[in-house]
């Protein structure tokens, strides 16, 4: 419906006085009713950050000229970095996968349910085991085996598919595969992974048993955009609960994975509704 | 240092296109930098709310001017309500208490430090119990017992001193008394109160038995505006702590304490820093 | 594997001097080894529970005489009530749903990775549209409709099937239907509910619309075992989310959607491990 | 009053069989009830634990002789250790505090409320800042500079005060200063830190300003026993809050500061209460 249809602008530039007067005025000028605004200034950089969205019922400026008047009007004179999004636009996300299933299982109910505005056409895995959950909802599922020395090639092919389904990011649902720096460079802040501890604390691969050796009274998990250094990228979402001494590495697993899955899928819906801006390592998340 | 005087704009008005446009451009045509800005827009009542904040360093409008000056090109145009603070006036701050301790300190703690920007010349209470820790930090403590029949009385002498103190603003740091409709309308949506759980529910009386009574795996506590209806004022925090069956009703009192401590002090600041607007018995609570 | 064959008791009865003392003598001296225990006396009512859990393999009573000989040695001395259990018998669990997925597709999700040791052979519901999730685990799915007049004749209905399947307990996993004090009573203690608030804070119909007009800071789910009374039966989980005012009632639902399946699964899950024994109407969740 | 006398006894020693009923039996023929029994089997490790309280109304032995006849027929026949504890010997604790004063202060108001059983005689400090508050109450404060170079006299004098007032065990309030390994020894379990991140992120010094450069959506604070390395020690309690990109360090600070003096002072109800055991750098937390 016309009246649902909405933009959202993502600003992120050096802060400087008149920023919010100027695009409200844009928006304003044109007849837009604003839905939702948001600004953040990080004071220690001087940088600015804003989301506005409006709707677009009454705007008097056709959807594909916004970008191109918002430059000639706002834009250029403030020397701004905007990102234009619409909300009826639909992205599409590929998800990776191992042997884990309750990040994948979470997600497609979600999907299945149609709680989120997404298309997920491909999934990724280099195990055959989650298949069948796949290809139950429509879902392609393509196993590209991973090895050490072949990665390049694997990689290649990857690539090759998420360019011919049009993915536009990624999430990953206990992958527990690295990708080379080669790879993420193709998605900068569009790959999702969810990380099985509160980091910093525990990088790497086993941390349940870490935390268990540890003796820590809680157990987390951090959904954050991956980068070129490992569980180091700008965090998303993190939560934790609390364990005790009567909880064994198994308890610690059973009751982390229900953290990984509820983190993971916010992270996911925040990415989808453009809250998300990343600035120096960190996350901007607005809402 | 002038760098840190900034004034607040507290605005709440039936939506319409052109608020934030209109308010932002004021401050930005006078030369204010705006440090901080949230609005939000209650769909459903068609209302607007925003809180703006910005430096008076180069603003151009001396501060004796700004409120007559934002009626006269904003304000009146677009007929909105507002309210305008400056950091640097310090609102002064009542604090009634009966025979409980614990929130108490936990405010004095907080004042001797100089965590916040308060002054609190006054305790009021039914009971000496409390005069030492008061007076110990110059603070004048008035005992003004608490009886059925004359409470109208004593709810004068009440006025009378919270007049006589210059008082903004008062914090029932559980005062266990109840306060009639007509005193509580001298304080509109300045009486902040603790209330033993997490309302609505167990409202009233000897909240943490009724708590155990019911079994509850979880007990709260909740700061809220008082109003005429008790324990059913504007919800400004809440939040909860788990418990077991292990846990008898003197456990839930102990655990509860530091919970209502910490919720009535955040409720507090958030007050201070003017974060707060009421609207239909909920709150706005921007930060 | 034998080692993991461990025999539960669970034990209930007025506080006397010698009960863990007698329990586990018996257990010692018949060569078992313990594994867990767990006792709690309510000091309150003077009464006695525990759960004490022993391996098995050197246990020198045969599996099926042990509970006679408990009888014999100390059940009869003590006038104590229990209940014997073996962890390697797998209950059988129905699930009863109407129209959201959620809950649904998050206990399915556990039962297909294996992660819970039941079965579920059967699922409920009063319309058609879950079917296909069901029969592709390859569970039984029935549709009973329900209407106030006939639902005396439903129950009947359900009650067969029910038997038929050898269904020991029953999940409701919003099911969002009343059932009668004369159903419930055939499952006492069996029947694990998910309401969708911290109960006993809006109780009945709608509870995220009413925490949203409240104006509430927090938002809950509560798993307990049905009773006759409506949403006031023992609780066994509980949990809370925090929310905020630009949250609507939609966005309340979508949160608090994540908390009612992970405490509904946590409920689930402590009632499969025995940990839960009922005692006036709360509960006594050890583990 | 004699009914709430009660002894207590913390068992830790390699599992075997029959331990809870040699340890139950005793109390039984000598006429005890048994208040509370906890015990925990470190299943990868077979070491056994276990907290067992009981009433000494109706004990037949005397006091002062508990501790021989328990080792006469149990303790040495099966070879286990044990501390014994009566509920009515009420310890002495020191507090180390710098300049910092909040958890300082909130020890105190538990204190001076009576909320827990405790002597607190003394305060050490490296600064003259906080004598009012402890004075004030009572209690000596003696200021001991601390300087690298001197740190061994430092701590012979701290060492000597220790005695001195026959202290039990020690809290470290925000102390901020490394104590010796040497010094440590003297008092095993029985120092008590917090530290102000949800270790083992963010050891070491600033933790706040490290949390906020990565970017985390939750800070901690871990209270644990003080070792020879550095913030490693056995956690005793840890909790979170969350945090968001709107909060600078200062906010941080401010929102930790709350987390620090309540997690500190659930350790040290822990300590106070017997419920804590050590074993191989972690914690059994009994309660």
């Amino acid at each position: 419906m016309s009246e649902k249809r909405s933009a959202i602008l993502l600003i992120s530039c050096p802060d400087q006085k008149g920023l919010v007067s100027s695009v409200t005025e844009f928006i304003f000028c044109h007849g837009g009713n604003i839905i939702d605004l948001e600004q953040h200034v990080d004071i220690d950089e001087s940088h600015f950050f804003m989301r506005i969205e409006w709707d677009l019922a009454e705007f008097s400026i056709a959807r594909g000229e916004i970008d191109a008047q918002f430059r000639a009007s706002v834009g250029t004179r403030l020397g701004i970095q905007w990102t234009l999004y619409f909300s009826d636009v639909v992205p599409r996300m590929a998800v990776y996968v191992s042997r884990y299933s309750h990040c994948l299982y979470d997600i497609l109910s979600r999907y299945q349910a149609g709680d989120w505005q997404v298309e997920v056409p491909l999934v990724i895995s280099n195990h055959p085991d989650l298949r069948a959950a796949a290809e139950g909802l429509g879902i392609d599922y393509h196993v590209v085996p991973t090895t050490a020395q072949r990665r390049p090639v694997q990689e290649q092919h990857q690539l090759a598919l998420l360019q011919d389904y049009n993915i536009d990011f990624i999430v990953l649902a206990r992958y527990m595969q690295v990708l080379s720096e080669d790879f993420i460079r193709h998605y900068p802040s569009q790959i999702i992974n969810i990380h099985h501890s509160f980091l910093p604390a525990f990088p790497g691969a086993r941390p349940y048993h870490s935390a268990h050796k540890r003796g820590v009274k809680l157990i987390g998990a951090t959904s954050h955009y991956a980068t070129a250094d490992l569980d180091a990228g700008p965090i998303i979402e993190q939560d934790v609960v609390h364990v005790r001494h009567t909880d064994s590495v198994t308890d610690l697993i059973r009751k982390g994975q229900d953290l990984e899955k509820i983190v993971l899928s916010r992270a996911i819906w925040r990415h989808l509704q453009r809250q998300v801006l990343v600035f120096r390592n960190r996350t901007i998340v607005f809402g």
